[in-house]
């Protein structure tokens, strides 16, 4: 149940993750902490030296989370003292609580030898998922799992990756490889030197061709750095293109906040933006994605600079942002994809709609005739009735758009599936 | 001591990220978890919309770390159960264990009004630090802080930044900004694709100029990630390139573990290496170095490529690398930097040094008469022996090189120090 951390960096080869796993599994070893000598010796006769050269720590480490070939996973936690310890995942249903919300079901773990607690949930399907600890009420992380995610403003969390079909694009594969730049823009606009990510596809840097350009934002609470982690939009694009499903594109992932210039664990000393606050409602974002992104993108990347050759899409308020972008440069997109995110009533906030303005709005850019307005939506997202609005009010323009239901609510599972479908309908 | 989470999204306009914090603090907010709905109003009448977009999980977040305007710094979790609460940081002194080794001295947290614990520390010295809690034995990062960082295979920990002098290198500040790329190549030496960072500096995208080239190596239980998160190496070089203290530059910070393509957190399912075991000992990854990294980035990048124009750092097992790949290539680098590291006696891992073979090498390089062999440790660094045995042998051959002593050990603080020292000297 233990690994010692040594063993960790036995070779790997020839052996799979998991086999190797087993294998370790298999040397059952001993709980005990510190004797830091003796344990670098051991370490040392193993793998020559390889322990120095970071500082030193805890030479032992649970296995956790621990996945059988029947995709069922163990979570394990050493707790000495706690009275109670729950796993709380992203693929446990939501169920409605005592006051008017819905809370995310938990499973209790329980107190096995060493003061270990485990717990054995699943099969899972294969996916990409969040989970924490909670011990005695305390949030608590992983120890045991290096990877880690956070999303956005909202949470860090452990990542669990079950292997599959269904998240086969989720992640490196054998291959060519695009690669992904972190990039820092002037935006007169917003009056900020600001971050984003942009991915190559493979391929690109050896290539003297023109590529398309898909501009992929993020929703509210996210910055530049969800799609490149939590959205792995990366290992996505690598896996269509080099399958062919996809053609060979630059994606843009910018910060959508247009108050901050990067992801705000980039810098606490970043000069805020001298701009007015209101992130979604003043249209600034919108207006420094045409006049501060595509010109940078377009004069710095090996880019086909046209309308056939743009796509955008986003989720929630990257969604919202992409119908406001598309909507007041009907001719700058041939590709619109908006994701998790419809008409919303925003009355009840003082936000009137101008509905003539949006009349003209969806006639300018019917005219403008682009090759796909697509619309993706999960059938338990809170947001599922402001798209029924949404394709109710395109309707009566007779507006031509493709409609994407899927099951399932306002998840980043759901945002990498658009994702993958979305990107190869596009430049074809 | 709360702050819900809508008020993290309110307009930092003309205010410090401090003093925001302050005005924060003064609305005093009371702890009430779930109605999800009427934090979703409350949330979209300060900020319209901005909060819909992600999953959506808790609303309201202790502040931790609190950093006061003396640098005392107050942590804060809440733990309803738990009867010990203690901090460790890396700022506290190691003192002996009551087995044979070293142990680093912890804080115990109080507990206060609604569960919540706390203390203050400090004030601390401006750096950059890692720290956990441990809750009733168990460890616990501050789910209240989004700045984590992964120490290699050895631990994930959250970030405090305290702001000074002493750490104004460590952060993006305004100002031009270089281009982080996270580039995939083919090493046939190792048969892998792999991955490595490359560090383009400011106005490398819209210069014609050919820059010289830094190859940054990390240590042992560390990867490709490394030096871009731990040793924020990017904003090291940016920092002491606008202000004309090191030539601009281009840095390459590869994986040096022979065995792995790439950071095990960024695919469970990568091919392992059909190499041999063995990490340091068998020259792999040195030679990897020399034939395929220094290749494709004198092929793919705007490089000066010659001796004059490289440098080549690492520190620990980086350092050993460094040793071993400048003996073998005498002619390839005039700008050699070891860190903490040096001539370690490995017989009792069973691996005789070639004393001959190493005479001859040291009058090699001797000959081949670098601009600069750099040598720096920690006086209190368990490597600190190795580094005086090599001095010695060094010394024996008259072999011209700096040695640079500093306090501490063997420590990421000491090793961004050390980055921030040797590359204003190369290249000039």
């Amino acid at each position: 149940m233990y690994l010692r951390f040594a063993l960790l960096k036995t070779n790997p080869l020839k052996a799979t993750h998991k086999q190797q796993l087993n294998k370790i599994r298999m040397k059952k070893t001993v709980n005990k902490v510190s004797k830091f000598r003796m344990q670098l010796m051991l370490v040392a006769l193993i793998l020559p030296l390889a322990v120095i050269g970071q500082e030193v720590g805890s030479m032992e480490r649970l296995i956790s989370p621990e996945i059988a070939d029947d995709n069922t996973v163990t979570f394990r936690i050493k707790a000495p003292k706690a009275e109670k310890v729950i796993l709380s995942g992203n693929w446990m249903p939501m169920v409605p609580n005592d006051g008017m919300g819905m809370t995310r079901e938990t499973v209790e773990l329980t107190k096995g030898e060493n003061d270990v607690w485990s717990t054995t949930v699943g099969p899972l399907e294969p996916e990409l998922y969040g989970y924490t600890f909670v011990v005695d009420g305390v949030n608590t992380l992983d120890t045991a799992n290096l990877m880690v995610a956070r999303d956005g403003t909202f949470r860090t969390e452990n990542v669990l990756y079950i292997p599959g079909e269904a998240s086969e694009l989720y992640w490196a594969k054998t291959g060519p490889k695009g690669t992904v730049h972190q990039i820092w823009y002037e935006s007169p606009t917003l009056d900020q030197t600001r971050r984003m990510y942009v991915y190559t596809p493979p391929g690109y840097a050896d290539s003297n061709e023109n590529y398309p350009v898909l501009y992929l934002l993020h929703g509210g609470g996210g910055d530049e750095e969800a799609w490149p982690t939590l959205g792995v939009a990366n290992h996505i694009l690598d896996n269509l293109i080099n399958s062919g499903k996809a053609e060979p594109m630059i994606v843009v992932m910018t910060n959508g906040n247009p108050t901050q210039a990067s992801a705000l664990t980039v810098s606490p000393k970043l000069e805020p933006s001298t701009q007015p606050a209101g992130g979604m409602a003043n249209m600034m974002f919108e207006k420094s994605l045409v006049n501060d992104v595509i010109p940078y993108i377009e004069s710095h990347f090996q880019v086909e600079a046209n309308k056939e050759n743009r796509a955008l899409t986003g989720l929630s308020m990257g969604g919202l942002q992409t119908m406001n972008t598309s909507f007041e440069n009907p001719e700058l997109f041939d590709y619109i994809g908006v994701m998790s995110m419809g008409f919303a009533d925003l009355s009840r906030f003082g936000i009137e709609v101008d509905h003539s303005k949006r009349g003209k709005q969806i006639e300018a850019l019917k005219a403008a005739d682009p090759e796909l307005y697509w619309i993706a939506c999960g059938t338990d997202d809170f947001l599922y009735q402001s798209v029924v609005d949404m394709r109710n009010e395109l309707d009566k323009h007779d507006f031509d758009y493709t409609y994407r239901e899927s099951t399932g609510g306002h998840t980043w599972s759901n945002w990498r599936i658009y994702l993958s479908e979305f990107a190869p309908m596009l430049f074809k």
